[in-house]
């Protein structure tokens, strides 16, 4: 019964999913209080106090049909203003409504895009490590996607394996800044030099790449670390957005796409995206959160309880001898495997109730990602477990 | 720029889009009193009060992260286990939470039922006038829909022409009743029919044959109609399903798909479509509106408004001359164009500032469609120039 395309997915589920179910199972025999799942970015800060009260004042100031009814299949004309707006006056952009799709979330942006940009056996670059479903987005549609191989010293892009590998082919680029599994977040310079390669082979190969970037982590930086804006340095640049992780709502399924105006074709591509949009079956994002964005543009969730929980993890597994760079932003730390397979380690880690995902889902084996976006106090609980773990693999 | 098969959607885009878009222009220049919008199922009869409540509670009743945050792709599992208590009691029906997935409403939920079962090449099959949606979705996963023709006397199925067109490509077969644009609802007898074809024909081919029962108007039946629940009659029976407009949140993007045990490899199915519903972008359905879903399983929008609309509606357009069956459920008027070419029919309505989507829309040229879930003084005002449009058709 299962379509050929889908059964190599059925067959090797998402190890990330697959792991939050064993979480699941495992609070219900240990209860929840003695299982450490730092497998899922399912943020543990709630969303502001803001959005409750959006959500109530929206429903006694607007109209019912209006709040939950349709809309253009981009989104409410004044959210997707607003929304321009806002980026606007953050980082010098010249956005108009024009420019803005709502969309169910950043995954469904993504689809959205590669949906309107790709042909069967077009290529799409993406950097490792990287979040594993870009793969499956890219198939979709029927394209292939390139990994360029980690830089395991910075986890800064490894852009001379990207200039080499971009080819006839190629049709677009991933990048995810803050990243998702490392925390790296990509400095004005590397933007700079990824827009002048894709300049320079666009050129060679006579038609634009589009560089799409993924940024469902653009506010949770850290240290006062600057994340650059990237439709500033490239113009074939579209932003993949979400409020998943900015306002803690990743199962409300709200975010946007920009395609600025210095896209090739820009009316064009909006006009496709949209359809897309629709044809895919989102047909519009979820009415009433769209709403409630537009009264929440300048909320923002408590980056302070991540930044805690960063530092104590990041200290205490360096301190047990674990090894990790200081992740700059997002809420996950990427710590090297003490163990050559890391599926053994995590395997270990499971004993101890300790739940982390494996790199190889991020194309990037040897390490395992852990999602701090946990309670402080699990962060506490689990700390004992580390020891021990580290303990067993002889660290 | 756009890729090969987003290229004719974007030069063909859906008419019934353009029309509602062409509404609002006409709106903003005449005043929206004066411009006679039925062009787009667009509830307004506002969601039951509960639903609002529903939210407030759940807000002040549940956990911000666990209201907001992700859970199974699948959904809630309280929310599932409830959804298949309701059909159960409703229906005499033996579901249970593993039956059900909840979606991005039934557009994401057909998609998704597409992309587990189609490969390259499959054919799926739809009764005219049907969905034009339908098309995209199937060409999304590379099968290609073949239409039977349309019964013009009953708008009931062709069922000698499917059966006749039935072949070994023949993967799927949708339905949708109450149907959209006819409003006709399925009799019993239909659906006893349509199994027993579907059971020789997979038998015949080898391999089972999906129907696919696509049913957002499920409650929108009038006089008291029945309306059969489609699993009954045929085990390879997967349905798809909306609160858009039984509860009137077509915006909020929230319904679900039931693939019950008894269909072919159902675990696997459950598994791909799961699946199917996170790499394609949903991710999950939104989580406040299953919330709330869970506690509106028994509320439904007012009936009797739509009752009134139908029959002030059909009964005038009769009077003057038009031709239409009385429809039985759904909120649309299926009327016989009084011109050959019905666009043309459509473009004196607007001329009128009247706005119906044409048949063809359908696969059903010759016909038009007036959605009237509409104000009933919307209706009142608009008969004048329905009137006119008659006397200028010669009617």
């Amino acid at each position: 019964m299962i379509s050929e395309k889908m059964k190599p997915l059925v067959n090797n589920n998402s190890a990330i999913r697959a792991m939050f179910e064993e979480g699941k199972r495992l609070a219900s025999i240990y209860g929840a209080e003695n299982v450490y799942d730092f497998s899922l970015g399912n943020p543990n800060v709630p969303a502001p106090e803001a959005v409750k009260q959006a959500i109530i004042d929206v429903l006694n100031e607007e109209e019912s049909t209006f709040v939950h009814g349709y809309m253009s299949n981009a989104g409410y004309e004044d959210v997707r203003q607003a929304v321009a707006e806002s980026l606007n006056q953050r980082f010098g952009t010249k956005f108009h409504m024009g420019n803005i799709i709502m969309t169910v979330g950043a995954a469904s942006g993504m689809n959205i895009i590669l949906k309107t940009i790709l042909n069967p056996g077009d290529q799409v670059m993406a950097f490792a490590p990287y979040f594993v479903e870009y793969g499956n987005y890219v198939r979709n549609y029927d394209g292939e996607l390139v990994v360029v191989s980690p830089n395991t010293e910075t986890f800064q892009p490894n852009l001379k394996e990207f200039a080499e590998k971009i080819g006839p082919k190629t049709r677009a680029v991933i990048i995810n800044s803050p990243n998702n599994p490392t925390g790296v977040v990509y400095s004005e310079e590397t933007l700079e030099k990824i827009g002048e390669i894709l300049r320079a082979k666009s050129e060679e190969i006579g038609h634009a790449i589009v560089l799409i970037s993924d940024e469902p982590y653009r506010e949770l930086a850290y240290d006062g670390v600057f994340v650059p804006y990237p439709t500033k340095y490239y113009d074939n640049t579209i932003v993949g957005y979400s409020y998943s992780k900015s306002l803690s709502l990743p199962g409300e399924r709200i975010g946007y796409v920009v395609i600025p105006d210095e896209v090739e074709d820009s009316q064009a591509v909006t006009a496709a995206a949209t359809i897309a949009n629709r044809v895919l079956g989102s047909v519009n994002a979820p009415s009433l959160m769209q709403r409630v964005i537009k009264r929440c543009l300048n909320e923002q969730v408590n980056l302070e309880a991540y930044d805690r929980n960063r530092n104590l993890l990041y200290n205490s597994l360096t301190e047990y001898g674990f090894e990790s760079a200081k992740p700059e932003g997002a809420f996950y730390l990427f710590v090297k495997s003490p163990l050559a397979d890391e599926k053994e380690f995590c395997n270990i880690c499971k004993k101890h109730n300790v739940l982390v995902v494996p790199g190889t889902s991020f194309a990037c084996p040897g390490y395992v990602r852990i999602a701090y976006c946990v309670s402080y106090e699990q962060i506490e609980r689990s700390l004992p477990a580390f020891q021990a773990i580290a303990k067993e693999c002889g660290l």
